[in-house]
């Protein structure tokens, strides 16, 4: 029998409903797979490129040449640009603002492989720490308000490039779904007196069904409102607002459990296409108290229909709870 | 230049990108293909589906038997079920309610064909008669406040059956999706005296430049903030709040209306992927004065990927005025 599940975070409303888990379907499943062609984000491309931005290099080599582990570039086809003034205008019923932002590409290694978990961990580390970087200096703009961090990972997840890379849209405004977190997290605060993320954490490690993974500093959630099959958040056990301020201590075993994570789904789901993206505060926003950043992965299972795009609801035909189970069987293969 | 863009009946923030594509249909469009194999909603396989609700028969033709024009059954796989209860649980952090509802297929033709734009405007017209009677049906439920209706055309669009079919989803709560509407029209009546919807057709036929197609009682548009590349809204020029109390003079020219936007996308984009959803008023709620019915077309070009899951924000790399022109420049073609 299906249910309906509201999240406690965003206030969604989802339809978990195994029995379609079942049905027969005229079409195949897309995996991520290798297209070939030449690749601008392979080592020794770099003139491909526009020019770097930063880069975690070698000692000794030069800006715009190999020797790099992880590399930093402007998007070529941006989606907002920092030259535009932050102009707002309409007519009638016509609302609008200068398309005015920044849109990075961060490179996550040099060499052609198609996720990050098909790196070491110590090398997914790298990545990690220039995620870090690029939002502590996109935090220093002022006019800058949100720094989102992305990946799509495949074609069904909307890659366009086949290699391992990341992607940070610095926004003038904090985002609607991340001020929908904002904003039920400040109530809970306010009703409770503790934070929602910490709460929900504290429940889900009492209850046990919907942990995939757990660290020393990490715990892996399939939540208990999940949209889509195999949804997982990787949010820090201690309390921390801010993904570009956490504890550098942590950074190894954060590569670790992303890693396992998305090491598992390739085996669970056969290497589908993914997204992940981390919600973190807004730069200058007081929320600390309240707000908990945390990384959420969204394998291409499933997709966003009629009925999703009609409603709002998502219809989820993977419990979170078997989720989870199938997920902590697949430890050994990783 | 890129802009942001806001949408006057949902509140949503959307980015317009045009540098993103190089032309209005330069995108890897997944095109909607045969995948064979048997076919349940076929004329001939009436008993391998669930037994039918409803159908349009020949007179002197038998229920689940061939002579049918429109056939509706209940989903075989069901999201949601009538015999749940509409109980309310939940424990510490988790809210939940039973999978009450009930879940419909229409099956728009005889013919195995992939998209209502494959028969003539004739027989389309009795697919979107069965949508009206089915409505009318749901509405007299007093446990089912929402009929949704939806259409999930190909793979990249979410179905899983070929053979051309809608779906209607009768749920216990208005959606989120509608309400935000709902609410955004209340307040525009309240403070400017008119409906939203009518104020909005009224611009835009003044300006012209988003006008896709409009006939005596229907207009086209490509919405302002458009989510997705040739999103295109049906709204009757006419104040309407209800899709199944609409006038059934103008039957016929929903459905011209309907099959022309839908073939000029066909030859625009190569018979992609698509879904189109009715957006009407919740059966009980008082809103006749302010609502008012629409059909959005949304075609699977491009997909929600990390940077829309995590801002809610759509980046639409076609404005909504190029794929109106393209769109008109279709019209020879059907």
């Amino acid at each position: 029998m299906s249910e309906f599940r509201q999240d406690v975070v965003t206030g969604r409303w989802v339809i978990i409903a195994p029995e379609r888990a079942a049905r027969p379907n005229d079409f195949p499943v897309e995996r991520r797979r290798m297209a070939g062609g030449f690749c601008p984000f392979c080592e020794g491309h770099e003139d491909k490129t526009p020019v770097e931005v930063m880069a975690l290099r070698q000692p000794g080599s030069a800006p715009n040449r190999p020797g790099w582990q992880v590399r930093v570039v402007p998007n070529r086809f941006p989606a907002l640009q920092p030259e535009a003034g932050l102009l707002t205008s309409g007519a009638g019923l016509c609302r609008q603002m200068n398309g005015f932002g920044v849109h990075e590409v961060i490179i996550d290694t040099p060499k052609h492989v198609l996720s990050v978990c098909e790196i070491p961990p110590e090398e997914v580390q790298a990545a990690l720490a220039a995620y870090r970087d690029r939002l502590l200096v996109l935090g220093q703009d002022r006019r800058i308000a949100y720094g989102m961090l992305f990946k799509n990972v495949g074609v069904s997840a909307g890659a366009t490039i086949e290699h391992s890379h990341t992607q940070l849209i610095g926004l003038p405004v904090t985002p609607v779904a991340v001020q929908v977190e904002l904003d039920n997290a400040r109530r809970f605060k306010r009703q409770r007196g503790l934070c929602l993320f910490c709460a929900m954490i504290e429940e889900e490690l009492a209850a046990g069904a919907r942990i995939a993974a757990a660290t020393e500093h990490f715990v892996a959630i399939t939540p208990y409102a999940a949209r889509f099959p195999f949804e997982t958040w990787i949010l820090p056990r201690r309390h921390e607002a801010r993904f570009e301020r956490r504890s550098p201590e942590s950074d190894a075993d954060l590569a670790r459990i992303l890693c396992s994570i998305l090491g598992r789904m390739d085996t669970a789901l056969g290497r589908p296409a993914y997204n992940y993206l981390v919600h973190t505060a807004p730069f200058r926003k007081k929320v600390d108290a309240h707000y908990h950043w945390h990384l959420e992965i969204i394998p291409s299972v499933t997709r966003a229909a009629g009925f999703e795009w009609g409603t709002g609801i998502y219809i989820n035909p993977v419990s979170p709870e078997s989720a989870a189970a199938f997920l902590i069987q697949q430890r050994g293969a990783v």
